[in-house]
């Protein structure tokens, strides 16, 4: 599977970030084609700062990948990302393997 | 399920990192108590750097990756993370969760 990955830091006001995320960015970012799994997690940092909202968008490979963020749906939710007031946003993308077959 | 993501940066020699990770970190990681999955990723960056290598470690709930942690294998995998000369190391850790229940 292949994965496109968004890290989201210091929200300006994390509840305004949290309401936006949930009811407008969740609902564009589920229609981009050929999504297949969309997992979200607030994590904590070991020694050092986390990211506030980590998202994670998942295809069947990189042309689906690219295809879905190519699509009409996809440059929509880009659009939304520009919504946030955060401290960054990265997003990066790759095929996820297992370390460990068994 | 509970994960620990691990982000290593910019190696000071790819293929010395390489060989070490996979041939003895790897090795050292997955003896950790309670691990469910271990996963690997080499991301491309869209619009900046990515990371050059994400590893992803899945336990069943917080407890389980914080006894992990804290367990002889899970300090010995710890202590074999400070072998790698690399830009940044980042670990965080939390819960994952659906955004998308369909």
């Amino acid at each position: 599977m292949h994965k496109l990955t968004v890290q989201y830091t210091d929200p300006a006001d994390p509840a305004t970030f949290d309401a936006h995320y949930r009811e407008v960015h969740v609902p564009l970012a589920a229609k981009i084609p050929g999504l297949r799994r969309f997992t979200l997690s607030k994590p904590r940092g070991l020694g050092a700062a986390a990211p506030y909202l980590i998202a994670e968008l998942w295809f069947d490979d990189a042309d689906a990948l690219n295809a879905g963020l190519g699509s009409p749906e996809g440059a929509a939710a880009a659009a939304d990302v520009q919504a946030f007031t955060v401290g960054s946003v990265a997003m990066f993308a790759g095929e996820v393997e297992e370390a460990v077959v068994g």
